[in-house]
């Protein structure tokens, strides 16, 4: 069975070659690696903010707090995707780390 | 199927409540949320270089970048795991924003 | 004598009173204090970018970091200044960590 | 007149060259530019931290502000004169953003 970070990863294979002026991903790629990593840099810093938010707010900054989350993970599987790696790599580093099952997965799916 | 987020989010579950000379997840929930966020700061720094040493590097520059992305990862979820959220609010924000079956799957599971 | 960022600071005091839809500064002030810690994040993720490819560039990427190490010390003293802070606290806590002579500096000016 | 960012810069200078097992400085160096990177993503995240709690908290959270962002203005220092740049490119980039007269000041002193 296929997980979200694998049908999103697919996702932004095919946008990469997408054209540049449709594609919010495909923009990025073409404007190379240091744009992606800006990304990065300001999805880490927006995610500070939203969880010293989210320690004393309600419910809306507990949301806003998943979504700055998730900005930071769809651009550094972006970044992964721009540099020819993928989110199972990093998943089985995770999984081999803490003795879980991801390692002996990666080595039994076709890749 | 269970996959690898959903056994490591479990690992960080149990550790959270170890004892914190132990246990480095245990130490960083006893610390608090700056120290947390700190963390999350401090490896996506690292990210950042390891993905520009990675662009004109070779192996062991990409193994580097996958082994600070993990690091990432990781931090965001034993954050998440402070405030009482977890990466399936992450994965399902992700799956809503790009179409795929995440948000039905959250709905299936019994959470 | 004056030093540029007395000059700076007085600027930058004058601004944050001024019609936020004609002056840059007084629109961080006006956005709040978020908005402001996202632009230092920003500037700093730039300034780290810029560093790393003035260590293998020329004089336009040398240049290129110096316009982003002074757009991330402008941003840290809008911060400031928005906290009621100022940057003669930041250099006299600097001066008092080395010895040097801005902490009695401190005491003679009227503040 | 000299300031406290001259005085403080050619500390750095002296120090630059000093024992790496006895001077902080001089360690950093020795380590090399990741290394000093790392300390201003460091100490960035260490800042806006700071200012969040700056916002709600007293005079301790004040303080503690200024230390961090006096941390973040020093290693920034050590990154200029890493790459053998300095404050006054800093500043007189500011100066000329604002029409102080920082410009000026520089074509006139004998670097």
């Amino acid at each position: 069975m296929r997980d979200i970070l694998d049908e999103l990863f697919d996702v932004l294979r095919q946008r990469r070659s997408a054209d540049p002026t449709e594609s919010y991903v495909a923009a990025l790629h073409d404007k190379g690696l240091n744009k992606i990593l800006e990304k990065i840099g300001e999805e880490a810093t927006e995610t500070l903010l939203a969880a010293k938010d989210a320690e004393t707010g309600g419910e809306a900054e507990r949301k806003a707090l998943v979504a700055e989350t998730a900005d930071l993970w769809f651009h550094s599987l972006v970044m992964l995707s721009h540099l020819g790696l993928d989110h199972r790599d990093v998943l089985d580093e995770l999984a081999r780390r803490f003795g879980i099952s991801g390692h002996e997965e990666k080595a039994a799916r076709s890749k």
